[in-house]
């Protein structure tokens, strides 16, 4: 690809996505419906202007990253293994259900084979922690008590998401489901999410020491970024989701970072401050890349809209894939406006739903009315939540 | 590309950018020299770690992209005019010179057929604004007379350089020579350059009046990277060379924009320090990728050391091409010790040099061995005058 061609296509990202997410809050609506419209607006939905070209994905994910980075900036880990439990009960919950139900639906309603059935569990599993967090900080809920539990709970639901896809596609493959590498991963990803915040704490005061003494400018930038990703490298190695290498490294560096074990590692306010300001125009920069590219990927033309079909399949998995994430919320003891806001937070799919569904119609698993049908889950689920919470937030948002 | 091979990249371009800078400068080098010495090692010429895939080349340009931004930004528009006409003698000296040189040594010393001694000539014409930029600024000796001569003759230089490619590449594929066509790219450029920063100027008091009333974060780093992105590809579509539309949008947006005719456009100093302060992290994040990338291009395997015909060869052309550039400094009336940094500063070959001898080798004009003598001459021209301008600063800097 040529540069000037690629600045155009990012320039034009950039723009649409900031015109479209001013216009959505003048509507009342959450930004990043207008960062996703963007998307689909630019995408083969509808104009066909841009193609999801190798360097833009990449941007992309390095937007969601750094996205992931800065929530674990700014999340407190004491909260955050306070409401562990509870996070818990509301990831698996929202795991299993639209799981079984998906699952169940596939194989009993609709006479699908038992693969496809659970590819369809498989896709409703997914929680896009992405687009969650966004709203939250949108609404300025991110540090609010629903906000942790969700923030805990959309986490543990990319690690069992991740290690899903990897059982799913080794079965796809047809090599058979190995229980013990699926225990490795876990036993793995386990082991990452514990150490890896106190590693790279580790590593930010070897940073904090250079920063002092260097007479270059420009390290803070350089190196936090590299700290982030080789976390999220690192993440991916371990068979871990590589935003939890982002979600890591942020909670290292953030200002109220805790180990129970070493006081020593205290956070020195006046670097995590240096931290938060030269890395915020960066993630600004890059995160709208990210939710402009999920738009992208959503190609609501493979939808065909007169089928009946499509519209039994899709309004009958919706409603599974809505209400296996409300029971989660409601099993936890917790009052009734705060157990709504983290059901409806759970809902989209977005990014991690689509490459299910991606998995599913390259391995042929799904034919392309039954990969139209989950596109349509996926983004109702995703497009609907923002709007849903905002309005939820403005009516019920004293008792909260 | 899988993102997570990409991250690893990006990781350790960026991570031995920084120690390779932090080496240089502790050597009392450059840092810009270590940068590109990363790129060396990582490279095909030693280690061979890392290939310039696509998605690291685009950002490696947004780079040098940025880079030229911020230089813009820190430039005061009155003294580049001031200093515009000892620019222009300066960067067609130091263009024609080469040009000349390097055609008759080819022509006549080395019996090259036309063709490639005119290719020859057009590889030392080049001067690669992005590597003397940074020296002067890591010296800070930017805003310096000095300085800001060699920035207007580095610019004026890169306009020549890009017109005499496109010639030269009409020729090479047998079209012809169209004065028509390279007066007409003339004054596209000329236009772009004096309409540019006016339009950008008039841009920036949009997004302006946005930031004062804008809801969501992250207004300027992606409005103001699009605006750069938006006037890079302006200045291709007109002909001109990328990095100008940088240069062009950093100039408007300076603390020290002027405009001959329009005093109403007067420059918000609290404005100006938000974009600086914003975009800082956003230049330093990207522009030492781009010096990597040079060093990766650079590959000093493909030279034959033991070739008597290439030492000679690349010894001479490395002798015009210094020589070239010394002339033009020396036509200029200032006190000798300006002349000199100036002519140093003129000397580094980079990218554009290569981009000349990447086209001969592709169109099969430079033999390989012809090819690898200009690779020597470039990587010479670009690798020393870092070091001989610190060592010259350090010893004549108090008659500046």
């Amino acid at each position: 690809m040529e540069s000037h061609d690629f600045f155009l296509y990012l320039l034009i990202i950039l723009l649409t996505a900031r015109v479209f997410a001013e216009l959505a809050t003048r509507l009342q609506a959450p930004s990043v419906i207008g960062e996703l419209f963007a998307g689909v607006v630019l995408g083969p939905s509808l104009l066909d202007w841009i193609e999801p070209v190798e360097a833009i994905k990449l941007m992309a994910e390095i937007g969601i990253i750094l996205l992931l980075f800065e929530v674990g900036l700014e999340t407190d880990v004491k909260r955050l293994v306070r409401t562990g439990l509870k996070s818990f009960v509301v990831a698996i919950a929202g795991f299993i259900l639209p799981l079984v139900s998906g699952f169940s639906l596939g194989y009993w309603v609709f006479n699908l084979s038992p693969l496809v059935s659970l590819f369809i569990g498989g896709t409703l599993t997914a929680t896009s922690i992405g687009i969650t967090v966004r709203v939250l900080s949108d609404l300025k809920r991110q540090q609010a008590p629903e906000g942790q539990i969700v923030l805990g709970a959309a986490v543990l639901d990319d690690i069992l998401g991740v290690m899903l896809l990897a059982l799913l596609y080794e079965f796809s493959i047809g090599g058979g489901v190995s229980l013990l590498n699926a225990s490795k991963v876990l036993v793995f990803v386990g082991a990452f999410f514990v150490l890896a915040p106190v590693a790279a704490k580790l590593i930010s005061l070897i940073i904090k020491r250079f920063d002092a003494v260097s007479e270059i400018p420009g390290l803070l930038p350089t190196t936090i970024v590299t700290l982030v990703l080789f976390f999220a490298w690192l993440a991916h190695a371990l068979g871990a989701p590589e935003l939890l290498g982002g979600f890591a490294a942020g909670l290292a560096l953030s200002r109220r970072f805790f180990l129970p074990l070493g006081i020593a590692l205290h956070s020195d306010e006046c670097f995590a401050h240096r931290v938060e300001d030269q890395m915020k125009p960066i993630v600004q920069l890059f995160t709208p890349i990210f939710f402009v590219f999920v738009g992208l990927s959503l190609n609501l033309r493979q939808i065909n809209w007169d089928s009946t079909f499509i519209w039994g399949f899709s309004l009958t998995l919706l409603a599974a894939a809505i209400a296996g994430k409300l029971v989660g919320a409601f099993l936890i003891k917790e009052p009734w406006a705060v157990r709504g806001v983290i059901a409806l937070a759970m809902i989209p799919r977005g990014e991690v739903g689509l490459i299910f569904a991606e998995l599913g119609r390259v391995s042929k698993i799904f034919s392309n009315e039954i990969y139209a049908g989950m596109v349509m889950v996926i983004a109702l689920t995703t497009l609907l939540p923002p709007f849903l919470m905002k309005w939820f937030y403005g009516r019920y948002g004293d008792r909260l």
